[in-house]
């Protein structure tokens, strides 16, 4: 059903014409991220405040209005793209980038939805205290994104994912109404945590206008080597090993593999680093820097004696830091230039995550002999992102029309029969309803569909998106 | 409405002869820890198994019967104390207490819910490893009842609450449906994170059977000061300055009143330190001793120039340390035997604590010119226990049935007044649902109810808590 001319000049009239997107304009915010996805839209709208959110919704639900929230899009499930029909509405939060408040006292910052997550960390360090919520797409994404999709990334092992970080929230509920329990303190046991609901829930349930965030203290001091290791089973060793000797200091613990560090290699980036299997370690702390140095030549030293580690750069300077930081935060741009791929997000126990790779090349050979498998990311959460890539001098294009079923298949069947995730921190959006409904047995889903039409009755929140 | 005999021969026989509590052994099951509440039950059962607790659930769903869960029955607030009638189900979760399987690659521990608090830390200790979750009820108190009051303690400033603190979760549904996502990987964004239902929700959206939970790393090495500071305000500066020297490896931060101080003296405890208000500071961390000793001098230097600290004991053995964590765990006992209080757990933004105590006592001191004021705990996560006790030489009983009225709504409203809770970590189970409809807003109470009956449409988990 379209959108009538009468509702769309009432939302016009609510957000005033700064608040409308022109067709010419349009494009950005109808495609995702990763170009999977192309939706039309009736109408896309930036409002100005939760009030105007509000009123939008409202009358969406008055009119049944499917409506689609939307942060940076920078989503890889699809989650903030309409469908083709052109009858929903976009609401983009963009303009909703306020920073209310930060309150050193009680280590918080508030903010609104549509507030760039790298400006809420500029915003804490000015302040020298840390927001620790880290990614790839820092310089475009939005909190509020963040936390409807529970986002996770580089700090996640020592500060947790997007649902850890916060404390309190503001949300527009699916009949419009203005939800806020905009908390400071940390501690509120006072009937169900509402807030919760809405976090990794990808705008389902409502539309999340503003959080409270934790802060923390700023590490003093740090240390960032870069260990290769013979294979994914000795880097779980070494993160074992690391633990015992470094404990909650250690700040990431990411893998590269070979082909993926090769694949930096061939596309230019990064200037050259890193042969064979890398594993990216990052120890932080307030003690002083001689410790943590001792701890991360401990590690070295004691890696090397138990063979899960063959050679070591140890860094000594935030150059030196950056440059081996670039070899990991290239890795997805090197997939990209060198033609795409087949990507899985997933999580496996860490006692299984050798076996998960035996198991998942495997499956890959099987389907494609020569696919080249790219596994990166954060070890030390259990969660690595494993994609295939079409075999050298292969169309991408047709590589993933002829192999992507077979592999996927194989890659998500692996990870939740090992005791995993199919998608460990990206979400489901539309792109993984089918895993979801397939993996996640019939009585969670029946319990989110009550919760879905608990809250949504009418079904007009993002639509068509993870139940 | 009664429970049949054909029911209870049905249950008889579902959880066996050891799976009933006689009538000579009903009382401690049927009163609770405070004293506050006694109520019947027409049977307290004790299955073994989530599967019987699945088959009773069932059967009482469908006989319309009220049925109660129940942990260590520590509780301060009633939540598993059943009603008078008599027409109500206990079950109690005691024999389900085995300790499944550690992970120490995955840093997890699963278990069943009727695990004592205190069996769980000493499994993990077994392995030199950490679980935090630590309070005065730990040697009774269960994780199951832990999790579904989201229990807080001691190490939150560091650790967090039982939420932060769980994995994955069994439960079983009102309709006697076993729901499982017993996983043990740290990242799973796969649809709504239904888990966080059962947290918190004191039993009233279904029985909580088995939980996986995060392990630490050991701490190496902790530093533990007791600091004497003019007042409430002081501590909070003293807070604000620690985190400048010591960063995150403050492990505790725990206030306590001069009034509570002496209470602990009079009544024999503890063995006299300690004048005028106090702060008790713990660092924990994986470096070296001379560093956090370093730390802890630097607190003290600089928080006696500010004039937040007047005098300092470091403990210097581990003997000490556990003499100057006593003085804070006698409180609630040293309390108990002069007379009892009428307790309070508020939150407050810490950096209106002085003010809130301040206008508290105000509030106090106009019911009563001459109660004392029993202030303690967790000031780190802006929760004090704020515990007002009768004036002395007068009955506390009377004192109680004259002024408790007046007392806790001055210091409740004046809690969320100052944008905090009035209960922040005890949760609301019988004793403050009033509170609850007070405080939380028609919107929040809605939406509770909302989820309330669309996990439990028949109302029998739990009836008369919460919501």
């Amino acid at each position: 059903m379209e959108i009538s001319q009468d509702t769309l000049a009432e939302i016009a009239r609510i957000v005033g014409p700064e608040g409308i997107v022109s067709d010419e304009d349009s494009d950005a915010y109808l495609t995702d991220e990763r170009g999977l996805f192309h939706g039309n839209a009736g109408l896309i709208t930036l409002p100005d405040s939760a009030e105007q959110v509000s009123r939008i919704v409202s009358l969406c639900n008055r009119a049944r209005i499917g409506i689609v929230p939307q942060g940076g899009n920078t989503g890889y499930c699809g989650g903030a793209t309409p469908d083709q029909t052109g009858s929903e509405l976009l609401i983009n939060l963009s303009r909703m980038d306020k920073i209310v408040e930060i309150d050193l006292a009680g280590m918080t910052i508030t903010v609104e939805a549509g507030t760039v997550l790298r400006d809420i960390q500029v915003a804490a360090a000015e302040h020298n205290v840390l927001f620790p919520l880290s990614m790839g797409s820092e310089s475009s994404c939005q909190i509020g994104g963040c936390l409807s999709t529970n986002a996770g990334g580089l700090a996640v092992l020592r500060y947790g994912t997007a649902r850890d970080l916060m404390l309190g929230l503001e949300a527009v509920l699916p009949d419009g109404q203005v939800w806020s329990d905009l908390s400071t303190v940390r501690k509120d046991n006072t009937g169900y945590d509402l807030k919760q609901l809405f976090v990794g829930s990808e705008g389902t349930l409502g539309i999340i206008t503003a959080a409270v965030l934790r802060l923390f203290p700023m590490p003093r001091t740090m240390q960032t080597a870069l260990f290769a290791v013979p294979d994914l089973a000795a880097a779980c060793g070494l993160l074992q090993l690391a633990r015992g000797i470094a404990g909650d200091s250690i700040s990431a613990f990411e893998y590269l593999s070979a082909t993926s560090l090769r694949l930096v290699n061939e596309h230019g980036l990064s200037g050259g680093s890193g042969v064979g299997d890398q594993v990216l370690l990052e120890l932080a702390n307030d003690g002083e820097e001689a410790n943590l140095q001792a701890a991360v030549e401990g590690i070295y030293e004691r890696g090397l004696a138990a063979k899960y580690i063959s050679d070591a750069v140890i860094s000594t300077s935030e150059q030196q830091r950056s440059r081996l930081w670039r070899l990991r935060e290239d890795i997805p741009e090197a997939e990209r230039r060198a033609g795409g791929s087949i990507k899985h997000d997933i999580s496996v126990p860490l006692k299984r995550m050798a076996a998960f790779a035996t198991m998942g090349s495997m499956a890959v050979t099987k389907a494609s002999a020569n696919a080249k498998v790219s596994i990166f990311g954060h070890l030390g959460d259990g969660n690595l992102h494993y994609n295939v890539m079409a075999p050298t001098g292969t169309d991408f294009r047709q590589f993933r029309t002829d192999c992507e079923g077979e592999i996927s298949t194989g890659v998500h069947n692996l990870a939740v029969a090992l005791g995993g995730s199919f998608s460990a921190e990206h979400g489901v959006g539309q792109l993984k309803r089918g895993l979801l409904a397939e993996h996640k047995g019939e009585l969670s889903l029946c319990l989110m569909r009550s919760l879905k039409s608990a809250l949504d009755p009418a079904g007009i929140m993002n639509p068509g998106k993870v139940v």
